[in-house]
Parts: structure tokens; C-alpha cells; sequence
């Protein structure tokens, strides 16, 4: 199989949305009039964002969602998106099924494949999403206000237990594992919840490198700080069933920095509680209250008896040693 | 240096046309009113698509340059990219020099780096390019006409000839391989003539796999066929002077098959020729008349006594077992 029956066979359908698909020198779309586009590219590389052994069909879907996730932070609906593709064999079965992962994902959330690139080498996927905001409704991580809640969605830390049990670290039942493998391996990009708080949320990020470390760059853009209780991560569907058999202490270091969690962070005003509330549900996303945004700089963690915590947490970096999967 | 200080001291600068650039979860880009956007994304392999010896300035063109080259094929105004990079090891010389390479090449063509990704891994460089064009006139591979003039710009076989160079199966003398290398490793993406091509050529597609695979994508999209002369290849400044010196044959085979160009290939109607001599003459680029459509299907090329040529020629292919670079 050639480079060109390869693209043909699995990665060419005819686009809805895009005036043009795969097989020319470039894509081509139409802007909805007056609409603002987002654009995120992200890379994944074997061994540094998933395992050797991930299915196939998993790692599509995971290609393609990390990417929605950055456009869902924004506040966009997604558009089309180009796969480019460094693989080190032709395998069909594998094709097949990282493919069908591809296509059931942007199907999912409308996204039109409009092109790429295939050539052999190391494994590497490397996508760049589109999506579409009406101007003045972006979310972006400067937006952040004095006296703003700290919300998140979804439940943290699932993705970072289960990569610590595949590591032998911990271990749990098989059919929480199933569960929460599922969650490192398929997150869910809260597409639906972005685009609901359109108007609503003051700042936004998607959380990739760990609550606290996505924080940070929230209070550093907004130039602000921020205090958080702990409470939660006992008390709210933030945490898993899971994460419940886990000692607190553990728990703290999963939820607050485990990553690959793909859930938003996001502030909004006090006064827009009410909103908050009517986005989450008619996103069907659950969100939890975790803090609030301080005039003071820095970031206070506050444990279950209120007493500031003096510990640090780290934050995923592909670049220091601290990584997940080498 | 952590991944974020690399992406602000490498990756960051103001953008000109862009909304918003690095550093949120999504880039911002507002659409010029009416046109339609042009993507194309290109991948670049350590040992695939560039030897691990290269000058990491060049590198850093030749990334940008080949996608250049895609939305040149397209007739569109470049205005963004973005850029997602898997890097060994974060060694500053190499990254100021690569950065140094893409900033200088973004500046000459207008464009903005709006995001990416960058992480730790086996050498690969994926980007993403973003033009504009004004509906309808887009160039397409499809277009192509019985009784269309086939023409080609700039200089063929120059950079396959420089490999050859590298790979010791020929020498040349040392002025001329620096000329040639150059070829190789900083291609000129023919922006400038895509551009002044809008309404003039009937069909269009980069030669970055050689010049007869690359047209036959022309004549299986267009469902047409041609007729190539060889005669240019003597006569035209189609050939460069280094390539004067090889062997009838060999020039045929860099010039025909050899890849890596980076040059149009391009058809128009023949009572267009005045029309493609001023976009010629507008855009500074060479282009040379080297065959025709024809209504019947297949590519017959035509040796200089005018006899029809049996040999087949063949054309790059990225998982095939003629690669380059392996």
C-alpha cells in the first residue's frame, strides 16, 4: 500500500462542513460570516503520551480529543481539523482501528478531516483543530477577576491513577480500572460545557498538566491569585468512586496534579452562579466549586481543616524529568 | 528550561494580522470578509525527509517553505501557521538557529505563528499553514483542460541532484554544490506567481514528489491526459547549469522523477499564454511551457527526436522502498 491509497483508504470522506476535503495541495473552508476562528495543534509521540500497547482505536479517539478539549477551553464549535502522521509500518489492523477512532470522534463532535500528511517514522500524531467563536465571546486564561469562583468540570486524577496502575504503583479492581483507563485513554473534551459558558465564564483552560499547574497559568495571565479549599475532593462527584479508597494525601497528589484529566477550569463571577448552574446542565456536564480568585497573588491551598498547606505540587513539563511515561 | 520558557523564548512574537497568538489554549483569527481559508499540513522526519545533519536555519525554512509551497499551488495569500515540534533534547544553539530560520521565512511571506505544541521525543516538525483566497479562485488539481499548456516554473532536478552529491554518487564542483544544496535545503515556495496564477491557470499542484507523479495527480483528478516534450530540458532555464553537465539521461531522471522541487506545475489555456508571461514577469519566477493536455488518458513523454519514450519514470513515495533519505 502506497502513501496515497494509505490517505484514500482511511483517511478520505467527503467533508460536510469544508468546501474542500483531502486530496488537493490544501483544504478549503468557508468562515460562517463574521464568526472568529480558533485554531490548537497538539503532538503526541509514543512512549511520551501513551503507552506502546494503548488500542488503537483509543489512541484515535485521545488524538483527536485533546485537541476539542483546547477548543472546548475557548469556548468554540469545532469545525474540521488536518492528521498528520509519522507511523513506523503499514498495519492495516492497526489503521483500521485508530481510524475508526478518528472518524467516530469527529463525527461525534462535527468535525471535518480536510488533510494531513502520512510518512514512516516513529510513531507521532500530530492534529490541528478548527473551530469557530462569535467575536467577543472567546474564552481565554486572562479573563480571570478578583472575587471570581473557581470551577471545574468532570472528575479529576482518574487519568493519573490509572496510569499509576499500569506503572504497578497502585492497584484496584478490574472493573474500576476498566473505568478509569477509559478516562486516560478516551477523555471526554467538554465541548458542550464551553460552548455554554460562552458569556458566562469569565476565564477558561482546559487541564492537561494538573489542576494546580493549569491554575497557574490562569493567575498568571489574569495577573491575580487564588485560594482553594480541599473540602471538595471529598465531598463532590470531583473525585471518583475510585479515588474514594485512596488516602487523602494520595488523593491530593492525583487530583490537584496528576494530569491528562482534559476537564476545564474555569472562573466566573459570584453573581453568575445561577448561569453556571443552568450551563452545566444544559451541557449535561457536572462542575464543582473549588475556590476563589484573590486581588493577592499566589496560589493558597488550604486543607480539610482550613489551615494553609505548605507543600508544593508539581505540574506535568515534557521537558523536566518529571514525565509521565518514560 | 521548562517546555513553557522554551515556546516564549523560541516561538513567541507579537502577531501582525492574528487576533491572538501563542500562549492561550486556542489561537484567534479573524477571516478577511469573503474570502475562504487554504490549510495544508506537512510533516517533517529526522533521516525521512532531512539529514540529521542539516543546518537547523535551514531546517527551519525548509519546514515552513514546504507547506509554503501547498497554498502557493493553491493561488492563496499566506496568513498563519503553527508549529508542533518533537525534540530530543532541548539544545538552545540548535533551537535559536531552527527558530531563527522559521521567524525569517513567517516574516517574508507575512505570516504569523499562532500556536503548536512542542514535547519530548525523536526529531519531527509538523506545521500547519493557513492562506486566503477569494472564492472562485482557488487552483485545483481538477481542473485541468484538453488542449491545456503544461508549464512548470523555476528549476527542476537541482535538489535530487544534491542528494545524490551527499550520498557520493556524484561530484560536483564546489560552487556549484553549494547552489544545489541550497536547492535541497532552503526551497522557494512560488507564493508570488500562485498568487499572480488566480484566474489565469486551469489547474496547479507543487512538485514536492517529482515532476511525473506530481502531474499524473493533475491528470487523474482533471480525468485527462498529456503529452511532455523533453526538448526544454536542453533548452530552457528549466535545467541549471550544474544539471548541463550530467548525462542526457540521468537529467532526465532528476528532472522528471527527482522531488523535493518545490516548484508549480501548472496548466493554462493556450490563448492564456500572454496572461501567464505577466504573471511570470509580475511574480519574478521563471516559468517554462514543457507539454500539453490531452483528451486521451496516460502520459507519453517524447525523447528529442520527437519518438515516444517506453522507460517508466518514477515518483518519490514516503512507504515505498525508495525513500531519499533512508
Amino acid at each position: 500500500m502506497n502513501e496515497f491509497d494509505l490517505i484514500d483508504k482511511y483517511f478520505t470522506r467527503p467533508p460536510e462542513k469544508a468546501l474542500l476535503g483531502v486530496g488537493d495541495d490544501c483544504a478549503l473552508l468557508e468562515s460562517n460570516k463574521g464568526m472568529h476562528q480558533c485554531i490548537t495543534s497538539d503532538m503526541l509521540v509514543e512512549g511520551r503520551h501513551f503507552l506502546s500497547t494503548v488500542d488503537p482505536y483509543r489512541l484515535g479517539v485521545k488524538s483527536l480529543a485533546v485537541n476539542l478539549s483546547d477548543l472546548a477551553a475557548c469556548g468554540a464549535t469545532p469545525s474540521a481539523f488536518t492528521l498528520s502522521l509519522s507511523l513506523p509500518q503499514v498495519d492495516p489492523h492497526w489503521l483500521e482501528l485508530f481510524s475508526s477512532g478518528i472518524w467516530d470522534t469527529a463525527l461525534l463532535f462535527g468535525m471535518d478531516l480536510v488533510g494531513g500528511d502520512t510518512t514512516r517514522g516513529p510513531l507521532c500524531i500530530s492534529i490541528t483543530a478548527i473551530g469557530e467563536v462569535p467575536p467577543g465571546d472567546v474564552l481565554l486564561r486572562s479573563g480571570a477577576l478578583e472575587g471570581d469562583d473557581i470551577y471545574i468540570s468532570g472528575t479529576l486524577g482518574d487519568a493519573a491513577l490509572a496510569l499509576a496502575v499500569f506503572r504497578g504503583f497502585v492497584s484496584v479492581d478490574a472493573q474500576s480500572f476498566e473505568r478509569i483507563r477509559t478516562r486516560l485513554e478516551q477523555p471526554t473534551p467538554r465541548v458542550g460545557l464551553g460552548v455554554a459558558l460562552r458569556g458566562v465564564a469569565n476565564a477558561c483552560i482546559d487541564i492537561s498538566d494538573g489542576l494546580i499547574g493549569d491554575l497557574n497559568h490562569i493567575l498568571e495571565r489574569s495577573g491575580v491569585g487564588a485560594t482553594l479549599g480541599t473540602e471538595w475532593i471529598n465531598n463532590s462527584e470531583a473525585i471518583s468512586i475510585d479515588m474514594q479508597q485512596q488516602s487523602f494525601n494520595k488523593r491530593l497528589d492525583y487530583v490537584l496534579s496528576g494530569g491528562d484529566d482534559y476537564e476545564l477550569l474555569f472562573t466566573a463571577s459570584r453573581d453568575a452562579r445561577e448561569e453556571v448552574r443552568f450551563a452545566s446542565e444544559q451541557s449535561r456536564t457536572p462542575v464543582t466549586l473549588i475556590g476563589q480568585i484573590t486581588r493577592e497573588k499566589g496560589l493558597k491551598v488550604f486543607d480539610l481543616r482550613r489551615e494553609l498547606m505548605q507543600r508544593r505540587f508539581t505540574s506535568f513539563d515534557h521537558f523536566q524529568t518529571h514525565s509521565t511515561y518514560d
